[in-house]
């Protein structure tokens, strides 16, 4: 409705780059499905500094920028064809047993990984934030279907934030101010799921959460608007 | 679910394409904007031979095959890396004028257009089917929300597709035949409108309605399992 790319729609070609990347170099999801393992994002955030417009050519650079037994660190930055940095982004990933839903040591990856592990290099964007909890919020409900859901079988990363942002004032989406998203993701939801999604606004900070079945977060998330 | 393409995702990649070629021609949607028009397709039909796996490599080829003053005919053969045939598809579209909502007669593209209407040539499904009415839905209602609408400020047409499918059993979503959709699309709906879904299933054909606000159907879709 702005007649530039959705916030939504800038964080999927960065996360289809990560897939692509992981899969071009061994250990993408279709190696991982072998052994019934999974790539599972847990945290991410966005810098986003403007908005390309449709057709734009953006280039994506990605890299692992760290490793450890728990997760994996991926870094992005996203350059129009000038050159000029349009959005910074930074992902945590953990690896999931699909049977038991559980994570798995990654030290597994290690031979496969170690000349890929480059560091910070360019990357000036800080790691995922905390996330404050919700003193007074508003609440709207939903249960989770199967276009909601993705090839993990769980209700999809950006499928949540699209929940969320649909309560925010359409005044504040159309804004195009520079913005940062935190994104944790805590617990998986499925397919028929009530997922009750909460938000409140401070300022220039949005904070929400969805909870699954009355139980626990599936996601927690906060927007800076700048 | 399936480790294959969903069929939303096919026509998505289907589409994209459609805006990709207009616009390289000098007549897409940027283009149009300028007068304050937009392409807003009205009848979609897809036959799905079969569905690529992540990652794999698709060819997609678009043409124009017909225009009259009402509707711009544009079909498209979707091919695998060895050439083998995954789908077929042939659209229709009219321009509107974006202020009154209503259809414009195209012979204002015809000086741009002449050189690019090249007949049915490798096509062969065909055209968008009449779509019978249903006799004993189910039906299921959603208000359409921020997420649900595109640059054209209505109901995305996929996202009508979406919330179809989600009515259908998942055995069925998750059987890999061969499929044909036949999508018309009658009037547009907006942010905040009541759109209920009705679902019917007679033996392998699923046939579905949107109707907006009680009044209207906003789009009728039948899919043939084959």
């Amino acid at each position: 409705m702005t007649g530039r790319a959705s916030i939504t729609s800038i964080i999927s070609k960065v996360l289809n780059v990560a897939g692509l990347d992981a899969d071009s170099k061994g250990f993408g999801v279709d190696m991982l499905n072998k052994s019934s393992y999974s790539w599972v994002l847990t945290r991410f955030a966005i810098d986003i500094r403007y908005r390309p417009k449709p057709f734009n050519v953006i280039e994506i650079a990605t890299w692992i920028s760290d490793c450890n037994r728990l997760m994996s660190t991926r870094n992005f930055i996203v350059r129009d064809s000038s050159g000029e940095i349009i959005c910074e982004a930074i992902s945590q990933w953990c690896v999931i047993d699909l049977e038991s839903r559980k994570s798995v040591d990654l030290s597994f990856l290690q031979s496969c990984y170690r000349d890929y592990i480059l560091g910070n290099l360019d990357a000036t964007i800080a790691r995922p934030a905390k996330i404050a909890s919700l003193k007074a919020p508003r609440s709207s409900d939903h249960y989770a279907l199967y276009s909601d859901i993705d090839f993990n079988k769980h209700v999809n990363a950006l499928r949540y934030l699209n929940m969320m942002l649909d309560m925010v004032d359409i005044e504040l989406l159309e804004d195009l101010r520079p913005l940062r998203v935190d994104l944790h993701y805590q617990h998986e939801s499925y397919i028929g799921d009530k997922l009750t999604t909460s938000y409140e606004q401070s300022g220039n900070v949005s904070l929400f959460e969805v909870v699954r079945n009355d139980e626990v977060a599936a996601v927690k998330c906060k927007i800076e608007w700048r």
